[in-house]
């Protein structure tokens, strides 16, 4: 489904009764968790209701249908959007699955960096990801503390989405940031529990500005020949940013997603 | 480098002598073979002349330039093309290294097809390459006869530059149709050797349209995530095109290649 988020949702489908499985899966998402949940149920062939807000991209919007999601729009806000939902899981009696503030979602992401570090024979010195919802970044930290504990971990968020920066200063969660930056997956507000893992684990967060997310973005284009969205560019920018820091050393970074419009590629590159 | 074009030009550039490497290497191309040469020149510490037209893509420019190659510029036309690359090899002395019409470079390009029999442990029934001056075509077409023959080679030309497809009906080299297709990497003519290899090994030529190779980008890039350049399609949009023929085998494409002009992508995706 083209971004990671597919690992969360199926483990978390995975993980359904026979019974919960027949009355479906409900949840709300603009982005890459609602078609991994319309993929990842169509492949238990169990029904996936999404709750999408009215302004989703018309690529997301395509794919979920095309992977048989069943939506239900909403309102852009998030309280029409919980509204929406819990109307859905009412006439259905779905059940929920939360895109990052949920255990098995967690542990879903968490396979991602479990793979990583087999993959490169334990060489990372550090591993850096994106910290949006906090689903992967606290999968990456808990794979981390089992597999490798000896790997620093590190977050990168854009400087206009810090919400993960500032809660880890002041020790506590705070809410989301306005929704402005380039990296869209990475407007949600930070999980409690995703923050607690966080907080905990977790080096340091880096934070970036709007133009290296995107001077990031077309490097990765141009040199590695893989198409990569803005969100998932973050964490290569933060690395560019610190490479002092980081000199000589075996540097990871999880590539997160590359769900971009291809019909509107000019606000990234200036057509 | 972007492309299979480095396969070709390494294999070109190791074989040459001291003295010749002392004098440098020289060439024409407004494409991917010119960031071939230059980088592979660089590779051995020596010079690369390069004859580009005026009119090449400032992508392609920069990488040139960024490999270390001497640009002199001629006009589009390939008489200036030619013209101005027996002057720079007068001055300089320099060996040419042609981008197709060579057994070093054919030689080279016939790697990438070896690579792709041991990597899919010969369990392919058939392989799809697209032609432009033939180098990879003919090579691929020769890895095939020599490691695995039992794999049927077919090749891919846009409708627009289909002179391949033409001097296979004919029995005769014919020359190059004037350039307008979007697959711009294949709108050079045909090599004389080239010819004689793909009329002898190669099954069938396929033509496909201008939309279509623009329809099998766009799958590549959304689908796959991998940035590929319209001469890169076509053998993809190809296999789209005569999918019922081949119905339940395991067909192999060469994607050849992903230098794009990020600044321009309007042409492709209608932004």
């Amino acid at each position: 489904a083209g971004a990671f988020k597919i690992r969360g949702a199926s483990n978390a489908i995975l993980s359904l009764s026979r019974d919960e499985l027949l009355k479906g899966i409900a949840t709300h998402s603009s982005g890459n968790h609602a078609q991994a949940v319309a993929l990842a149920a169509s492949r238990r062939n169990a029904k996936a209701y999404i709750v999408m807000p009215k302004n989703s991209s018309s690529v997301k919007v395509e794919a979920v249908k095309g992977y048989g999601g069943e939506i239900t729009w909403s309102d852009p806000d998030l309280c029409s959007r919980e509204d929406t939902l819990d109307l859905v899981k009412n006439q259905t009696g779905a059940t929920f699955v939360h895109p990052y503030d949920d255990d098995r979602i967690i542990a879903g992401q968490s396979t991602c960096m479990q793979e990583f570090l087999e993959q490169t024979n334990n060489e990372l010195d550090a591993v850096f990801a994106p910290i949006g919802g906090g689903g992967l970044m606290s999968g990456t930290a808990l794979a981390v503390k089992h597999f490798s504990p000896e790997v620093e971990v590190y977050g990168a968020e854009p400087r206009l989405a810090g919400d993960a920066y500032e809660a880890v200063k002041l020790g506590k969660w705070v809410p989301a940031k306005p929704p402005t930056t380039v990296a869209d997956g990475l407007r949600t507000a930070l999980g409690r529990r995703n923050f607690e893992i966080i907080h905990k684990e977790v080096m340091e967060i880096f934070l970036v500005e709007e133009e290296e997310i995107l001077d990031a973005m077309r490097l990765i284009w141009e040199r590695m020949k893989i198409i990569i969205e803005p969100s998932c560019a973050v964490p290569v920018a933060a690395l560019i940013r610190n490479k002092e820091k980081f000199f000589g050393k075996n540097v990871g970074i999880i590539l997160s997603g590359g769900n971009v419009d291809l019909g509107k590629l000019g606000r990234y590159f200036g057509n």
